[in-house]
């Protein structure tokens, strides 16, 4: 179905069922689809629950870097999901220190503008790295250290980010062999009120406009925390549902790794907004038209007990 | 000679003396064209003594927004300027403060992540301003005080940048009925030894991606500074000559505005970049080529001595 076949279809109950039963895997963005800040979304539990008592691989993808994987599991846990494991987790901090251990090798330290859950996450791998913190609160980017051994600059949300920090990773960047990479694309985040905040996205833009290079990001929308989840579990994306609820991150990720996709319209995007893609002249758009689309996951529910 | 003939021409001696003869005011950049630093351009100082002596106006434009005006004048005087008056000194700072006063009209505050330099400039020019700094060191973007009456926001290159500012600049922008202006685009400066720092540009596009707003920019390569000039001396760009180290925001901005361009190669940009765009297949790059080239403004020196 993935392809030529998107079709925003909303549908239900049997539909699916139909959808469902020809999936060994499914992928849910967190945010938006499992929980809204610190409440999950009605039913989300049980739908988790029973997709695992059946048999499905479940996996979470989010694009957040603020928490290691073990404070994930917790919030699960907190919230209700009684059975979601570290491993089944792939946030964008632990796949930026896999890429950065197993997949550019980095030799030397890394500079890092984000925060406790990418460090964390490269303490755990392995991977040396660099706080961007201020060396002294009072110097500036003209007097302070900087470290000939940092390899690679990662950038991801930083509420604590400074001047100093932006511009030590400019520095860095000015050699070429620095690697540059960014946890996720995430433009800004919601908070309450009406009040949002820059995300990983805004703080990479300053530095690509700043040094003329371009981050690899590791986040969705971006393949490669699927492909961590294809050699850790040995998935097929042609059997596999990505499940969000934002068209440029979740379904583009989906559609870019192969697999199918589903809107739930418990988050950001909209139906219509999806409509709109679907309806655009420009070709280049389809690729942000879901395959399905759900009011919330709890839709699920009828069919998955239905089975049991 | 605006527009086809653009040549990329290495002139010196009595060809300059042609170019000068035919312009009434010549724009000069700072940075990299008149001074390096604290250190004047060796012959700098006569070059401007002369031209004004023989009658030309002779303008200085800054995207630098770090000053007020009247640092630069103090800062002309003691690199050897004896002649410089304010009035002659059109700054980013300076022009962006005109640009919200006279164009703009503002009602209501300006939201501003800058400096000294916009802080002064605005408050000459009578336009209300918040300082954006934290209210509070312990506070966040959840839970620190908004301003109402912001109804613009003003981006400056911001040496004391922290991430509460950029995501109270957010916050301002959600409101599309407030302005988005940036003093500058400038990407990054070079500082000693190697070391960059951001620009104005560069934190410019942090909001301008957390948003999904473009700002409004004031400084060279867009138009308005020259419109500040003609506006207060009545100046005419065919006799006009815009002389810059930069290709791509001061040759740029003098082909936008309908001048003559000399590039100097005390600064930035090479003889070998002019001739790179000069050569280059797509003609939207023509744009970038100066119509004149000189190693230094010195170079000015003996006809202009000659014709006293």
């Amino acid at each position: 179905m993935a392809g030529a076949g998107r079709g925003c279809q909303k549908i239900r109950g049997s539909q699916i069922r139909d959808v469902l039963d020809t999936k060994h895997s499914v992928l849910f963005d967190c945010d938006g689809v499992i929980w809204n800040g610190e409440k999950a979304v009605a039913g989300a539990t049980e739908v988790v629950s029973l997709l695992k008592k059946q048999g499905k691989n479940v996996f979470f993808v989010t694009n957040n870097c603020t928490r290691p994987r073990e404070n994930y599991v917790q919030k699960f846990s907190r919230l209700g999901f009684t059975d979601v494991a570290q491993e089944e987790i792939f946030s964008s901090a632990y796949c930026s220190a896999v890429y950065l251990r197993d997949v550019a090798k980095v030799q030397g330290k890394v500079f890092v503008i984000g925060g406790h859950g990418v460090y964390k996450e490269l303490r755990e791998a392995g991977v040396p790295f660099v706080e961007g913190e201020a060396d002294d609160p009072g110097m500036t980017i003209v007097d302070c250290p900087l470290d000939s051994d940092i390899k690679a600059v990662l950038v991801g949300y930083d509420d604590k980010l400074t001047f100093l920090k932006l511009a030590k990773a400019c520095c860095y960047l000015q050699n070429d062999d620095c690697l540059f990479l960014a946890t996720d694309p995430d433009p800004w985040h919601p908070l309450r009120e009406g009040r949002v905040t820059p995300g990983s996205g805004s703080l990479t833009a300053a530095l690509e406009t700043a040094t003329g290079r371009k981050a690899t990001v590791i986040g969705k929308p971006s393949c490669f925390m699927f492909e961590c989840i294809a050699s850790q579990f040995g998935v097929d994306p042609t059997n596999s549902l990505m499940v969000g609820d934002r068209l440029e991150t979740d379904i583009l990720f989906g559609a870019n790794c192969g697999m199918d996709t589903m809107l739930t319209l418990t988050g950001v995007s909209t139906l219509e907004e999806a409509q709109a893609y679907k309806d655009d002249q420009a070709p280049e758009k389809k690729i942000y038209v879901p395959d399905y689309v759900v009011d919330t996951i709890a839709d699920f529910l009828p069919v998955i007990e239905d089975n049991e």
